[in-house]
């Protein structure tokens, strides 16, 4: 049979735009000679929908929009698109749903089973369980349609399987002759390793080919990276669609492919484009245009500006260095040259007046010289006022948040100044990844000024001053923040395996848990990692667990 | 048989802090005569731990301090705990349980079997369903004990139920001699009457009495009211414990008692206490010490500090008003007034000249003068630096963020200006309730003064700037906000419930949609009614949904 991968794009809530996306891939399709089109899930409604769905008539306009607009398209070759049904029983409110169509009515719906609910899964919130399926006679086959996370049982983030029932095993047992994964599977570094595995896993077991059509884009914190996949009987991927963009496939599950054709990605360039298009529909989604960054002349501030190049074009895109006396003078001249290397807008705005104002009002009103702390926070936020109003200044515009994943962890960031923005574009990316970053964009010549990459980092708060003055080397911090993030390890635990001594975990600890109000106030990150924060990991403010 | 009611404030995480107040509650309860303790759903850990149980050390530190502290105390009179277990099998990783002892040990374990996973709350990602149980003989009754959400089945926040069993019946039908409801239940208004209607209606139908045991204190964004209950098998409620503060109360189940007794609270009231505890707990479970609100002259900041006031003591709260040449003259007289009736500090602080120097500033570097908008967002974010400098300048201080849910819902704040603080105390009163508000506390003589109630509300950041010039009146508002936000309502179902125009109430609801932004980086609200901001609407930022 021959299948279309329809990866797609879909905005969340824009049913009827999305229902244009479904149709014009169908008809690509079919002039492919696809007898079948598989579309991701929820490909009609977006993912997530989150509370959205607490609007009824969402999910009313989404089968309306079924009935009425696509089902009667479909003739000759089926269309299997994942969208929202009611539960008319007793229970969640929803299903998740794979809704399969030919001959312009619905011949199959096939319900959602297994309902990730942690990390940034909250599908239990809305969806009831769907009961376990057979396989759907197709055109003489026997198609093993699932969604998602039913592939999903052997691979729990944690100890122990999530789930007591295996939704592809008991397709198996049944008898298939082909598997079907409708999926919103959201990008984590080095995860799609764990899809082909899956896939082939189950593919070998049943001794049948699998396909999985994943969705592609970003809503919010959650990029998706597309790379849908043709996997063989044995196991091999023969087709994989393209990352982090659309893409229409039609794989014959009959025909001999070469594996060797497959396009192989390193771990940092996905980390890369997952940041791109996560800024790019962002802002195009949005209806915004573009953005605007404040710029340190250190590295973070660097990465994002190349994102931001990347992701709107240099042309929409506007950098500004604020200095005071505190800053180095790399600060403004290596601006400089990463701006012209990035073809980017940079305006230079001295905050020294401002910056001595404020400090004499606050002496004046308050009674007494404020402390270093204060000193060193009135900078930021002086920036972040300006940065803002600069943003204020042109609809279209929005500030980006350059705080890293170790900062973020540590609370070494001022809240209401560099954490300014609408989106911590790298906040999920650790400072060590930072710099593995930066060797990635510099891969092919120059593109991030290697004094840039080469400084030791600082704030440029007070005279001197460095990270490690108040942090661990960045090497041992990240190290202890991984195995207290990532691994969930207790402060016990991580004693016994990094080489730092207990004091330095245990104050690395107690600045994670102390910052938790800080990050509650951050704007959306991008997930790159498994434990994004906030979006992923749910800690209270208060609390007095160690 | 004599049951204590044992009404406690947990902090999350505090294992052994809560033990000690459980065994002294037991201590107590047991010299009053008890033959059984019940305190609330998950007493041990504090509610809700959120992710801090990713941390399985957690779940085993309590069972330990369950088996090796708890239960060698417990004899003659048994003992009813909330607390985790872990779940052995696939599934979830825990259970929700109810611990009963006595004779030194476990002599039961009855796990939650209804877990809410809407609104704040999002029990599934933790925690596997228990199956049916039947009810526990001790001392010669059989005790129909169950879980919180377990009596709330047939009381569904959506027009279905969202389960297909209902455990207390489940009890019921086996025969009890009296049903007991261990609850971790956060206040809304108007919440507790349910509560009562409720048990009454299970009291009455199967003619046992019923015994709710609810938790007290705050966490984070949830107040918990307390008014732990005894309902007679008739439905009437014999004895409640106290509103928000900790209580222990020993019934008799057999004695008469004179419904009479039990005290009424209006809803506004209840809302004040909210807050006020909401306030407290959040210093006191942080270790913080004092309150620092700007004020404007305005109801909303003028609400918070007498919040303040009654939460942390008139000496522990720091008010500072920040005039410029836009603030009317009452802004500084009526905050001078305000402080002295409330007994606080009053710093004045104008930032007039700041202001006019970030102006010029603004004006030099970007070469223009900067937009009306950029202008009345720059003084905002002026104050929040100021404020942030003083709250910085001592530890121990906590700045309240003093929107309104009304401002809050259309965005009509400035983000990193008033939004700054840790915590929006009054984010979920919308402003015709902040007026309701200010009438309760002036009930017997004012402690607003009147001047504050009575003057047209205006940001005061323009020339006779009014709130109406950019919203409708805030009846008007508020109605629309209500359908929308608690009513989740759709815009066409909206139209035919107000006397507003169709345009207004797009307007309105165009700007909640355009905002959401703004709220994902807005401090933890104290939750008052059935639908708080972001902690229990999660709505997505990016959406086409209208």
């Amino acid at each position: 049979m021959k299948i279309a991968l329809c990866q797609i794009n879909p905005i969340v809530g824009d049913m009827n735009g999305n229902a244009a996306i479904i149709l014009n891939y169908y008809a690509r399709a079919k002039k492919m000679g696809a007898e079948l089109c598989v579309f991701p899930e929820l490909a009609l409604t977006g993912y997530p929908p989150m509370d959205l769905i607490d609007r009824k008539d969402l999910v009313d306009d989404a089968l309306e929009i079924i009935n009425s607009k696509i089902a009667p398209q479909v003739k000759d070759c089926g269309l299997l698109v994942g969208s929202i049904n009611h539960n008319l029983n007793d229970g969640k409110r929803y299903f998740n749903s794979a809704f399969f169509m030919d001959e312009g009515r619905i011949i199959s719906i096939i319900n959602k089973q297994l309902l990730p609910t942690y990390d940034l899964f909250d599908e239990m919130r809305y969806y009831q369980e769907g009961k376990p399926t057979s396989p759907v006679y197709y055109k003489g086959l026997r198609l093993g349609v699932h969604i998602c996370e039913d592939m999903w049982r052997n691979e729990s983030p944690y100890s122990q399987k999530l789930y007591e029932e295996d939704p592809v095993d008991h397709l198996g047992e049944q008898g298939v002759d082909i598997f079907i994964n409708l999926s919103a599977s959201p990008f984590a570094k080095g995860k799609d390793l764990n899809r082909h595995n899956i896939m082939a896993k189950y593919a070998a077991k049943w001794k049948v080919p699998f396909v999985m059509v994943n969705t592609v884009g970003a809503n919010d914190s959650a990029v998706f990276d597309g790379r849908s996949k043709f996997v063989s009987k044995a196991g091999q991927i023969l087709v994989e669609a393209k990352a982090f963009e659309e893409d229409l496939i039609v794989v014959d599950t009959q025909k001999e492919y070469d594996p060797h054709s497959v396009v192989k990605h390193s771990d940092i360039e996905t980390v890369y484009n997952a940041l791109v298009l996560g800024l790019k529909d962002y802002v195009r989604k949005n209806n915004l245009k573009s953005v605007v960054i404040g710029l340190s002349g250190g590295m973070d501030s660097a990465l994002c500006a190349t994102i931001a190049g990347d992701a709107v074009g240099p042309n929409n895109v506007t950098c500004i260095t604020m200095p005071t006396r505190f800053s180095s003078k790399g600060s403004v001249e290596h601006s400089d040259q990463l701006c012209k290397k990035l073809g980017v807008k940079l305006i230079k705005f001295s905050i020294e007046e401002i910056f001595c104002n404020f400090v004499e009002g606050l002496k004046d009103n308050f009674g007494k010289t404020p402390s270093e702390m204060t000193l060193e926070n009135l900078q930021p936020r002086v920036r972040g006022t300006i940065l803002m109003a600069y943003t204020n200044s042109t609809p279209g515009n929005i500030l980006v948040a350059p705080g890293n994943k170790s900062e973020i962890a540590t609370g070494y960031c001022t809240l209401y100044g560099d954490t300014c923005g609408a989106l911590a574009l790298i906040g999920d990316v650790y400072k060590t990844e930072v710099y593995e970053l930066a060797r990635f964009i510099n891969r092919n010549g120059e593109v991030i000024p290697q004094d840039i990459i080469d400084k030791q980092p600082s704030a440029e708060l007070r005279p001197d001053q460095y990270d490690t003055d108040s942090l661990p080397p960045y090497e041992v911090l990240d190290e202890i923040l991984k195995l207290y993030i990532e691994g969930k390890y207790s402060p016990k635990e991580i004693y016994t395996k990094v080489s730092a001594k207990k004091e330095i975990v245990d104050k690395v600890i107690d600045l994670v848990i102390k910052s938790e109000f800080k990050r509650r106030q951050l704007p959306p990150v991008i997930k790159v990692s498994s434990k994004a924060f906030v979006l992923d990991r749910r800690w209270p403010v208060v609390h007095k667990f160690r």
